[in-house]
């Protein structure tokens, strides 16, 4: 690896800004890192969307093979410069070296994953509906279907993952994997590692032979670079991971347009956790209540799904769990958060959750001993004040949570119900809570995207099943995922053919299904091994 | 059938509505028809909205063969009045006998193939990856995903499909099979046809046993009544057919919601029809103005993929293609439109574009002897025009198109580059025109959401492969289509289930898979065929 250079990387070249400049701080010392990195001009962006517009009629017509050798490079590209991008990445957020070499493996492991999806080809979304020449009263033409591409793609980084959610992380795979070029905006907080990974990418752009125009990074601001990118109509769609304010206002711009364009925003999320009876019976409270804190304080607590609300019931075993966290918690000392301004908002929103009426202290942690380490803390409020007061339901960012103690299934439904959509809900339960889960579930279903029993919500597995999303706010768009393989649908729009000549039909929809690719005909799901038996039998019956 | 009662049905209700009141017209006399219908005011929609939140929760977990059989018992209701239905719908819409028939033989089909959709389960998106106990670093938990209906759905009729998109059309069928409510606001133009088919669906409610919040039928304007409806939190989705302001006024409202919801609208198209050299070939010309006439002139032009666009070469044969429009046009007399204001606001459109720079007529046929029923007409104006003046590609409601006259293929291209998002875009092409094609096909997948070969764009198959939608502003929502069973995927959203016990999950992501529906099993798609294909193999070898 060669030393950083602060530039922006637009379609293969490094390019220096004609704008302001910016440096990375480590957190941990509030020191100042080199190099300066430059802003972009208006007319620099530009150049960077032109050069996407322009790449996109090519890599959209890659081969499987192609798209998927690329993600492959980056994953490898990536892999190889693991050590200075891990030091890079510790000294830029704060994070420890186990969790960023844990990161590494994750964005590489997501690279791979999308490229088997692109080998698979299941998000071709093909069917096929043959024609019916003898119908009556009208024959049916041949009608085929398939997803393509929407074009240009727009992503912001997230913070709390410098690596897996920002330049080449979730939203990045899953789009270049659907075959839109990418423009990344970097994020400002940790400019070393993005340019670290917009190399790899780029590199891996040049060595596959595709268009340079498939990738850039850019560094901007985001009310200049990021409000121009979104409000660019050659853009097709955004993907953003940050706070609720940021991702409106992405939104505003893009539903502003005269073409307005989807902007994916994960924004925020209390997760709420439930604690049933049967769960805090013998000697589970205890336990429970060192699951909560390991899984609240990793990371600061900054990350998406960490459980900012728990919610326990009244009584002597919800009593025995309220006091090992607040035991627990006091024994806690503050970790290193990813930026002064991030630890700043933690300390405005812990005063402002202190402050609300009926909230109470559990526990209080000591602040570390390095800069921007705040001390952890879990509060507590009744279910009646949580109900009442939207404050108390507002996301911190960081390791703060709220236990929230309710009286019966009904009151524990009935405040579930006031709560804003979530990215996750959790029901900790034993054989003997299974009729009061089985109620809950339905609630859930409506409130979040993802339903977990007997864990924690933070750690997200990356596969087929996954959702990370859910409704509003936790999402700007409830029917998508941002992790998982299906992140791809975000970025494809299907169209349909009809009566199209054979020898112009796009490959997922040909009769030969050269890629081998599942097709529904006529409504019926036929996979590839399927169809060969079919056409087996067929040809041994001719 | 009982005799019109001018009555909203809310909840299986007859109610007067507190409001103003309102008459159907027959657009070929100008008549006013009985009854009065009465208009809701705020407190009774709210009821409306209210019995649909609360039949949800019971609607939801319906069975499939419950779900199926009740879509069923609506198509039978409905064919069971087709002809006080038919003879209602010809007084209020000046559409012909013959036309309206198909649309009940179209409204029914679609309810019968959501009825099989609902029975083969593809629409759960099920999705399974089994644990990994022994996977290092970490074990993988169980987890598996399925889609949720969204909740209560609102839908507006279109004033041109009084039958196959208005109150049991498209958009409610597709609904009530992802298992949402609905609450049809009911098209003022066509008031007693909708009272007729809401009566079928509330009958069917009823004898399915359904809770009767599951359905209801509001009168009033679209400024109040429809615009309260969509500003209230508890509708999860929104489906609309007409024009580009309506929707665009919808979407406004559902936006500016606390918690927003998707407008899912079908709004504006030209829908292109390039006719490439070989076409035109031979005696060509003469026979695809013909057809061209009888696309367009259909239904008075009036509906959303009617021809308002076609590109023809310049010289000889694109020459004889307009001489024959421009003659056949001449013959053709004007057919009753469906209101006096649509049949206003085409005398304006035609006005309007008559007035244009480089626009000249081609010809005009004659007006119809009754009421609202305007001449057809062709104008012609060159590729540089349509590029110069966007006037020139808004849409006209009705029968009036516009000849463009292109030099070659490179214009060709430019100025469909320039063209605002199609619901289709037709080619017309020989194999000589197939290299030129080849080039068309992705600018026209980037233009639109069908593309047809040699045919014509009015007629839209209800199958599995159909796409009813395209970019904006064909719609709203450019990932989804309305007509077709994929439409259903609108009102779904995909929820995952991480180590959830089996007695609790859901029929769609069960082990033993009770509804033997398709289910994704670590990525790769698996029928039910194949699964017992593999459990059967199992259970020979233990």
């Amino acid at each position: 690896m060669t030393a950083l250079t602060g530039l922006s990387l637009i379609a293969g070249n490094p390019v220096t800004g004609n704008g302001a400049t910016t440096n990375a701080i480590d957190p941990s010392t509030g020191e100042t890192l080199t190099p300066d990195y430059t802003f972009l001009d208006e007319t620099q962006v530009e150049q960077a969307v032109d050069a996407a517009k322009r790449a996109f009629a090519t890599y959209r017509a890659t081969t499987p093979e192609e798209r998927a050798a690329f993600l492959e490079t980056i994953a490898a590209n990536i892999e190889a410069v693991r050590e200075p991008l891990v030091e890079r990445a510790m000294a830029e957020t704060g994070l420890p070296s186990a969790r960023l070499n844990g990161e590494v493996g994750r964005t590489v492991g997501q690279l791979r994953l999308f490229a088997e999806v692109v080998r698979t080809g299941n998000f071709h979304g093909s069917s096929i509906d043959p024609a019916q020449p003898d119908r009556t009263p009208l024959p049916r033409l041949d009608i085929r279907q398939r997803r393509v591409p929407v074009g240009p793609v727009v992503v912001f980084g997230a913070s709390n993952f410098p690596l897996a959610f920002s330049v080449a992380g979730g939203d990045t795979a899953s789009a270049l994997a659907a075959g839109c070029p990418v423009i990344v905006k970097a994020h400002n907080a940790h400019p070393g590692t993005g340019e670290i990974v917009g190399q790899a990418i780029t590199d891996a752009v040049a060595s596959n032979g595709l268009n340079p125009g498939v990738f850039s990074l850019v560094f901007g601001s985001g009310a200049s670079v990021g409000q121009q990118l979104v409000a660019d109509s050659r853009i097709a769609a955004v993907g953003f991971t940050g706070s609720r304010s940021g991702g409106l206002a992405l939104q505003a711009t893009a539903q502003a347009r005269k073409v307005p364009a989807p902007v994916y925003a994960e924004m925020s999320s209390i997760n709420p956790v439930i604690l049933l009876d049967g769960a805090l019976g013998g000697d589970g409270a205890r336990g429970l209540a060192e699951q909560f804190i390991t899984s609240l304080t990793g990371s600061s607590g900054q990350l998406c799904t960490a459980p900012g609300l728990v919610l326990v019931p009244n009584g002597s075993a919800g009593d025995a769990f309220a006091e090992a966290v607040g035991e627990l918690i006091s024994q806690q000392t503050g970790q290193t958060m990813l930026t002064p301004s991030i630890a700043e908002a933690f300390d405005r929103g812990v005063a402002e959750l202190a402050a609300q009426d009926d909230v109470s202290t559990l526990g209080t942690g000591t602040a570390g001993a390095g800069a921007n380490a705040p001390a952890p803390v879990v509060f507590t409020a009744s279910s009646a004040s949580l109900r009442e007061n939207d404050a108390l339901s507002e996301e911190i960012f960081g390791a703060a949570s709220l236990i929230v103690r309710y009286t019966d299934a009904d009151d524990l439904i009935a405040t579930l119900a006031g709560i804003e959509g979530q990215l996750t809900s959790t029901i900790h339960a034993t054989e003997a809570d299974i009729a009061v889960a089985g109620q809950l579930l339905p609630v859930l279903e409506d409130l979040c995207g993802r339903i977990l029993f007997n864990g924690w919500p933070t750690g997200v597995e990356v596969g087929h099943a996954m959702v990370h999303g859910g409704p509003f706010p936790a999402t700007s768009a409830p029917a998508t995922t941002s992790v998982g393989t299906l992140a791809i649908d975000r970025f494809l729009r299907p169209v349909s053919y009809q009566a199209v000549p054979a020898a112009l039909l796009p490959e997922p929809i040909a009769d030969d299904n050269p890629w081998s690719v599942v097709q529904t005909i006529d409504g019926v799901v036929t996979t590839p091994a399927e169809a060969s038996t079919l056409s087996g039998a067929g040809a041994s019956a001719s």
